[in-house]
């Protein structure tokens, strides 16, 4: 189940950025397992990983080779997440890169110039965990991947990089600025904590502005934070989750925070291109059939607005009731009261399905019917509105239903 | 479905405690829905109550007359949770207290020292939220309910306050101090955060005993918090989850910090009884097929080893892979990466499987095999031990699998 229509819109390519696709035979043969992404000289790069304290190989590597190297190539492969792997993990990570920098320099070879080191390698994996990576498998198609290189292969990335999502992610916003179009693209996958075993949100978006790696780095920080950050479907978090972006300055536009016009026209542009790739990640969770967006408004404190909205949105109760189409408004209620806010009144509260009152004055709102707060819930998307009353903080997270469908894909995928 | 077999242990009278049960018909005609617990003079009474901010009408009211009132009678009603419903819930709990008072004082009549008084009564209700207490069923069947006042309904007072347990719930420990026998017997209720909606985890323990009130309540406590509150179903807390415990002074033995042996003992017994009633609470989770207990060892602090085994415990995908016996170490790994712990090294920790080591040094242990793996996670009863290698402090938690029954019962019960 996903919710929605499964359409990919149009990925305008993104001048300085090449993507290449091989079938590495990793899980199934002949599936397109192994994307690379080609970033031109001198641009710059930005990523955010992971929380779990328990990073994947791969991760931990591009962390280090974000810092260290030029940022030449991402190496994705699916199948395999290499997580949980040890030392040998850390090994067959950095093998990837070195042959990747080697099959790359060779491809290069009339330029000293490009000469590729294994730092400029960022290493990305899903899939499997606690299996050795298949290392051979990976070097052997490394040459057919960099020889499809494209900068129009966004849609095929898309699905190269897939694991158990039962579609392709992708996002695009263009906009003009002083007659200068400047092009965000971007690419995501994730469907849940995941069948074939905690598979991972990654998101890969590219720009042609020009812009600054630290200025980059904060706006995708920023960026990620209410968008990859704000997703949710059963709580638990990945050992290889990462998001990346690209800014290669091809478009001859340069974002500054000086140039405030244009900063904000590229902040709002990525922020909708990433908003677009989280909740295409959401509306594709494992046995969902709801997008629902729960937003906490006059909170005193972003902590509390994030405690009420992650505390509804991971509520089981809650969860089964937004699946049988049940305007459970008292789940709603006893979710909030238990998520921790100091001196919370019961009184001051109002929740509303959609624009439909269900709680005010401590109960259920006089206005309020069975069947008006039935209609909502048997929509496809789903507002979950909270207002506190305390103070002037919102917040917005998204998540879905719990199907029964979620707990047979979780309960009999190894089998 | 629930874990392992229903029969309920010998409950001894409690010198000094009666219990009174009829039918109302709150919800269903015929069925035992109003308990009364009359405790006699001079008895002490301690409560712990639910830690949501969203206290239920009853709750309020108990927590106000625990401190106000002679403590005389407690007055349990199924059926509905008097939850949700404002200012008018409060005027029903009062008015339930104020009937019993009534009726107990005209039964009492010959004694002008048993004047009840409204305030020497404790309601509590379970059931469904946010539809009015029906006051006068419940005030109808008190006469029933106080002629039918005897020691030895322990068993039924159990039935009589089942919601949508499949089986009652009661544990008895007994123990000899200097010739004097003494008892502590107890009942709960609860199977999750349930049909009828949110229904509630009561427990009722009464020993004879003699415990000054300040001292009764610190035992309490203490013993609520390592077992009522460290027991979770889906992490949903109710609005009216209460556990009372009555001490008689009827045996003649008097309960002392200074007096260390038998201090020792019924601390001992009390914990026994309360573990019980919880773990009963528990193995009747809401499509429960197995009772796991997540102990986590060495962690630095509490704070560290609760959050890490209430994580694991609350991941939905441990529950599903406990669901289906699958021994998916991965995801537990995943689980305590995400629990927030500082500087948790990876390398260091072990993690466990009954005794079959799962996890050490950063991934798969050598010495594990798929299927002693497997063999634990098919049995009914599965620990899972988390050493955290970080310093002294241990605790666990109970919990129960995922099932697609879980899903069913919470996204049916109001269809």
């Amino acid at each position: 189940m996903a919710v929605g229509p499964a359409t990919l819109p149009i990925l305008h390519p993104v001048s300085g950025v090449r993507l290449g696709i091989a079938s590495a035979g990793i899980k199934k043969p002949g599936r397109k397992d192994v994307v690379v992404i080609e970033i031109a000289k001198k641009a710059t790069l930005a990523g955010v990983f992971t929380k779990n304290a328990f990073c994947a190989a791969p991760v931990i590597v591009s962390k280090a080779h974000l810092q260290q190297g030029k940022n030449r190539y991402l190496l994705i492969n699916t199948g395999n997440a290499n997580a949980g792997t040890g030392e040998k993990g850390m090994k067959n990570a950095y093998a990837c890169c070195k042959a990747l920098a080697e099959v790359a320099t060779t491809a290069n070879a009339e330029s000293t110039e490009l000469k590729v080191k294994k730092e400029d390698i960022l290493p990305f994996s899903t899939g499997v965990i606690g299996e050795p990576l298949p290392v051979e498998k990976i070097v052997a198609v490394l040459p057919d991947a960099l020889e499809s290189l494209d900068e129009n292969r966004w849609a095929e990335a898309a699905e190269g990089i897939m694991t158990t999502d039962t579609r392709p992610k992708g996002a695009c916003v263009q906009f003009v600025y002083e007659g200068k179009t400047i092009t965000v693209t971007g690419i995501s996958k994730g469907a849940g904590m995941i069948m074939p075993n905690m598979a991972t949100m990654l998101g890969f978006v590219a720009t042609d502005a020009a812009v600054s790696a630290d200025l980059l780095q904060a706006l995708l920080t920023e960026a990620a934070d209410l968008t990859f950050n704000r997703i949710t479907i059963d709580g638990d978090t990945s050992t290889n989750d990462s998001c990346m972006l690209i800014a290669t300055g091809k478009s001859g536009a340069e974002v500054t925070k000086e140039n405030d016009t244009l900063y904000r026209l590229f902040k709002d542009a990525l922020h909708q291109v990433m908003l677009e790739l989280s909740l295409a990640i959401v509306k594709d969770g494992e046995g969902a059939t709801k997008l629902v967006t729960i937003r906490v408004e006059q909170a005193a404190s972003q902590q509390e607005a994030l405690a009420t909205a992650y505390t509804v949105a991971h509520s089981p109760l809650v969860k089964t009731a937004l699946f049988a189409s049940d305007p459970n408004w008292g789940r709603i209620l006893a979710a909030v009261g238990r998520a921790g806010i100091e001196n919370l009144q019961l009184d001051n509260l109002q929740i509303y399905l959609d624009e439909v009152c269900i709680v005010e004055k401590g109960g259920r709102a006089d206005s309020y019917t069975e069947e008006a707060g039935k209609k909502v819930m048997s929509q496809e998307n789903i507002l979950i509105k909270i207002v506190l009353n305390r103070g002037t903080i919102n917040e917005t997270v998204w998540t879905t239903d719990l199907s029964t469908e979620y707990v047979t894909i979780n309960a009999d995928y190894r089998s």
